[in-house]
This record gives C-alpha cells, sequence and structure tokens, in this order.
C-alpha cells in the first residue's frame, strides 16, 4: 500500500465545512476565513513511552491526540476548525489503522472538525496534531491579561490522570473511571468559549497545576495565591492524599487538560452560570498578587512538574 | 531544561510579521488574513532513517525539513507566511540544538516565515512542520485542473537527489554538489508564484516524476504523455543512464522538490519569460491527453516510485 492508497483507505472523510475549498489530496489544503476573525493555530505530538504506552488502544491513542490539540484551543477561548495529522507509523497494520481513523473520525465530527491534510512516514509511532480554529478578533483568552485582584478558577477536578498513570507505573490495575481521565480527557472547548470577554487569562493543564499557574503568572507579570484545600479532587484523589499526604499528583501531575483562568470578582456570578449552563465544576482555587510569586498555602513544595527533558 | 526553556533558548526569535498578534508562549498562536486571501496549509513530516541519516548534519535536517514544506506551498502558487514546528528529540543535545535551531532562523528568514509555534517531546528524532501561506482568493492552482492538449513542465533537473542518495546507500561518497541537491533542495516559491494564473496544475515531485504527475492526472481526470529525452538531466545523471541504462533515478526517485506542471500552449511564451526571470531552467516535457493513462516514450516501465510503506 502506498501513501495514498493509506489516506484514501483510513484518512479520506467527506467534509461538510463550506469554509474549506480543498481537503486532503493535494499538495496543501485551501480555506476561507470569515471577515472580523483570526486564525489560531496550536501543535502537540503524542509519542510512544512518553504520551501513551505501547499497548494502548488505537482508539485511545487517536482520542486523545486530538482531545490534547482541541484542547488548546479551548483555552484560548476559540473555535476548533481543521486539523493536519502527521502520523509516523512503525508498520502498516491494517488493524491498527482501522481503529486509529475510526475513533480519529468519530472524535473529528463530536467537536465538529475537519481533517484538511497530513503526512504519513514509517518509524517509531509519532503523532503530531497541528489543530487551527478561529476566533473573533481581538477576543481570545491570553496566558498575559491576569491582574491583581482576580480570582483564579479550575475547572473539573484535577489529578486523576496523573493518579491513573502512577498505579500503571506501580503495576497496578486502574478502574475504568480512572483511565478515562488518563485517555480521554474532556476538551473544555465550551467552556473556554463561554468564558470569552470574562476570563483575563486562561491556559489547559497539560503539565501539572503549579506549572501551568506558574505561565499565566509569568506571562501576566504577576503574582498568585492558591490554597491546596480549595483545589477540586476526586474521592480517589482525597483518598490517596490522605493515605500517603502526598499533594504533588493534582499539583504536578499532568494530562488533566482542565482549564485554569483568572477573572475579576465582579464577573464571580457569571462564571457560576456558566458553570450551571456547560455542566462543567468549576471551582475558585485562589487570587492573582502582586507578588510575582506563586504561593501554595498548606504545600511544603514536595514534588516537580512534568518536565519534558 | 524544561520545554519552555528549550524553546526560550533556542526557538524564541523576534517576529517581525504584523499579521502575527501572538506567537510562540501561549497555548496557540493568532494570526490575521487580509480580506481577499485563503488560507494554504501543508505537513511534512521528517524522520530519521527514512528523509536523512543519522549522522546528517542538524543544519541540513533543519533546512530541509522547512524547504519540503515550503516546496508545497509552492506548489500551490502560494506565499508561505507562518510553520510550527514539532520536534521528537532523543536526547538534549544543546550543540545540536544550537546548530539544527540557528540552521531553522536562517532558513525562515531567507524565505520569509515565521515560526509561531510548536512542541518538543522527547523520543526517536521526528520532525514535524506545518506550514501556512497565504494565495488570493481563487487563485491557488490546484494538481486538477490540466486539460487536454495542455503542454508539461519541469523546473530544474530531475533526479540527482536520487542519485545522491543512491551512490551513499552503495557506500560512495558524493561530491559535494551532489549532497547539496539531496540536503539542500530549493523551495520553488517565486516560479509557483509566478504561475498563478498561467499554469493549469501543478505539483512539487517529492515521490518521483512519475508518481507525482501520475497525481496530476488522476486528479485532473486525463492522461499525459511525456518523451523520456526531454526530462531535463544533469551532466551526472546523463552519465548515470548511459552508464547503467537505468532512467529508474529520474522518474522514480524521489526527493527532487522542482515543479512540475501543466499550461495551455497559448502561455508558453510567458513561460520562457517566467523562467528568464526567475532564473530557473523550465523543460517541457511533453502534453496532456485525454486517455487517463501516463505514457512515457523511450521507458520500458521499470523502477518503481518511492513508497511510504
Amino acid at each position: 500500500m502506498n501513501e495514498f492508497e493509506l489516506i484514501q483507505n483510513y484518512f479520506n472523510w467527506p467534509l461538510s465545512d463550506s469554509s474549506i475549498e480543498l481537503g486532503a489530496g493535494d499538495d496543501a489544503a485551501i480555506f476561507n476565513l470569515d471577515s472580523g476573525y483570526q486564525l489560531v493555530t496550536s501543535t502537540d505530538t503524542l509519542s510512544e513511552g512518553v504520551h501513551f504506552f505501547k499497548d494502548d488502544s488505537p482508539e485511545d491513542i487517536a482520542y486523545k491526540s486530538l482531545a490534547v490539540n482541541l484542547s488548546d484551543i479551548a483555552a484560548m477561548g476559540a473555535t476548533a476548525k481543521y486539523f493536519t495529522l502527521a502520523i509516523t507509523l512503525p508498520i502498516l497494520d491494517e488493524i491498527w489503522l482501522e481503529q486509529f481513523s475510526e475513533s480519529l473520525k468519530e472524535t473529528s465530527e463530536k467537536y465538529h472538525v475537519s481533517l484538511i491534510g497530513g503526512d504519513t512516514t514509517r518509524g517509531p509511532l509519532n503523532i503530531t496534531i497541528t489543530m487551527m480554529g478561529v476566533v473573533e478578533k481581538s477576543k481570545a483568552i491570553k496566558r498575559s491579561g491576569a491582574r491583581n485582584g482576580d480570582n483564579i478558577y479550575v475547572s473539573g477536578e484535577i489529578g486523576d490522570a496523573a493518579l491513573c498513570l502512577k498505579k500503571i507505573n506501580e503495576g497496578q490495575k486502574p478502574h475504568k473511571a480512572e483511565l478515562i481521565k488518563l485517555n480521554r480527557p474532556i476538551p473544555r472547548l465550551e467552556l473556554g468559549s463561554a468564558l470569552k470577554g470574562l476570563a483575563s487569562s486562561c491556559i489547559d493543564i497539560s503539565d501539572g497545576l503549579k506549572q501551568d499557574l506558574s505561565h499565566i503568572i509569568k506571562a501576566s507579570e504577576v503574582g498568585a495565591m492558591i490554597d491546596i484545600k480549595d483545589i477540586p479532587l476526586s474521592q480517589s484523589m482525597i483518598e490517596h492524599i490522605k493515605e500517603n499526604d502526598d499533594w504533588s499528583l493534582p499539583l504536578c501531575g499532568g494530562d488533566d487538560y482542565e482549564l485554569c483562568f483568572t477573572a475579576p470578582e465582579n464577573f464571580n456570578s457569571e462564571i457560576i452560570n456558566i458553570a450551571e449552563f456547560c455542566k462543567i465544576k468549576i471551582t475558585k482555587i485562589g487570587v492573582i498578587s502582586d507578588s510575582k510569586e506563586l504561593e501554595i498555602k498548606g504545600y511544603d513544595g514536595q514534588g516537580e512538574s512534568y518536565q519534558h527533558f
């Protein structure tokens, strides 16, 4: 099978987005942007042994590859639209590819994004997706807008993906619900979009709350004070902390893909409404300060966020 | 060094393109598109052992990663503008990274493209670039526009990169000029742009003339007749063919990154002018037919174009 047959067989879906003039199958894809909008683009790679295990299901790998990229677009408050897929495959395993492509297609339909091109290469499994989205001009939520006195919020519950990974690494068998937290993170697109005009800054938590909140305060040239007792935790995580006195997972574990954002206090009631509307738990975990430091009340500083190298 | 320090140290260059509102360093980049333009986007991966050798210089790898993506944008007649870089690295080799990033920066400046984001991951060396460009609405040159009677042209000389690769694989030491053909292909951006409104179809020759011209005829639902004696060849290639009676390299060898395009006969004199203006050799190698077959006069059919799997 050559590359073109491979793409034809596994990655050639009908496109329903009328802004796309030309999808996969030429040297490049072509699409239109409505006036008044900006393009928002982000790239994330998933690599075997780092982001997933050799034996993870192709369905989960496809889902997560798309979800982590959608999460970046969500963190900008943008609407995800198009993506390219560069996939490096060790062998041509048709069953694997069938399952991977089926899941990618299903996930892309769920989130209304169109595959507009890509590349296939032979080598150790490596999946790079570049996601493109659109946002009304000047409406994107950047990391740099947090101001002294703003509240700090997070969506969902933090640390469960890291707890699941820890269990796997220690040879335990996680529950299905725990595996879902690791393998099927939900990109918070609806929430990100709803926060436009309210949130002063936003980031998705991929490398751990501590590190990702640090990016906000660095980009915004402010500080932050949070309290560990305010961090929203699942029952499993509460038990883990009780047993081990270990806060490193919710603070430094990665792969949450929840949003961490800031907003002025006078938007608090609107944010509560958004939580209800989006059916997502949103928790205030602290406030922005002018100290330029991240202070975490109740935390002794143990544990480090995910380091790529 | 964490990912952010790595990006800060090696991939954080000042951006001079005023259409970029936000470059690397947030969840996603943001840029504006002038009205009347469309976005053109393409992705290509370079993987160790497939697109380059383990010992190839980081400068060459960086150059080629960018050049092959620029070549796709050139083949659309578009102007390259922005790119994202997803790089998977086996180890943190600061000397390697320094040389890679210096060459990437230099090449991006040469071709006026801006690095607007990316991702770094640990694993076997793998470089995926997603290139974004712009083109005036409806002006992109697609593969699908070739019509019966159109002339078929190629730029430059064909097969030298494959000849160089063959020599390396056979343990010979190629000349410097031959290595340049393999490692430093020139993206034909100026030519592609000049062909807008003249060329009826265009593709860049990455997988071999035979296979890439086949994509044009398939997309255009036409046929093609070319004659091997018209294919532009370097002196080394002429000697190789004389000695070995082997036409497989210019026909089926990949990595040329020259443009293969079609245009009606009445544009022939304009195309000759463009060749002069762009200082690029352009050669007519055949005509489009209505047979739906690719006929290659003087070629017995030996050799297959590059198959990815």
